[in-house]
């Protein structure tokens, strides 16, 4: 699968972990920055990976800051993107399952490196469930839906 | 404080178990819904809170849903509003100092209400941060301010 990920500084270890890793399982990781310890603003990295992802550049993203409070807000900002900040795998499913989440986003400094590996093996691998969820995932792109 | 709370029917127990904790806690709560079991769609909840917090009706927002994904996802299509869904106080804590979140979002099947109390707790009583943070902040509530 081709991914994307991206990150701010607090989480450029977690990042490259997870590049490795997904590499080794045979995915195509498009690395969006940043590349060193350096102070940068999440937004400005949640942005680019929204846009990525919205563009169809490829199927999936991956967003981590310290909490993945404030990237998973940042992706968010753009309506075709739906973002999971997640800190367990059922999280991770039902993103997929409910939400047809197409970005996952993890906190660094909240969980370990394993969990985040299983979090991410789950979302990638769950398909959207469909069904009555359709209609609110409908909603979530296109906000201007009358509420019923 | 002047605090909303919404959900989806997945949530409607712990909205009203919150809403009467709140309200002995002295809290003045506005409970946007819904208030039946029956099936909604939570981004028609997530839009009308996200929409109360901006408009300054309240200083708070609380929004539920069965895992907090789906409606943290619509409360932050409004870049007026900081939502941060969270499964323990810690990330709590950080959405306030480093996001100035103003909107926590809790997964009613996540969590149990213990923690959900605890989490609304600390957001409560957590403030901003600033600093290094400002600009971040900034750059969530104006998405168009060049990346740096």
């Amino acid at each position: 699968m081709r991914i994307a990920i991206a990150s701010d500084h607090a989480a450029i270890e977690l990042k490259s972990e997870l590049v490795s890793w997904l590499t080794d399982l045979g995915h195509e990781i498009l690395d969006l920055g940043p590349n060193s310890s350096v102070s940068v603003d999440y937004p400005d990295y949640g942005y680019k990976l929204a846009s990525t992802v919205e563009q169809g550049i490829v199927e999936k993203g991956i967003a981590l800051c310290g909490s993945g409070i404030g990237i998973s807000i940042s992706v968010n900002r753009n309506p075709k993107v739906r973002c999971a900040l997640v800190s367990e795998p059922l999280s991770a499913a039902l993103s997929r399952e409910h939400n047809d989440a197409n970005v996952i986003a993890l906190g660094a400094r909240i969980i370990g490196i394993e969990t985040a590996k299983s979090c991410v093996t789950t979302f990638l691998k769950t398909d959207f469930a469909g069904g009555r969820h359709n209609i609110r995932v409908e909603k979530l792109t296109n906000p201007q839906i009358e509420m019923n």
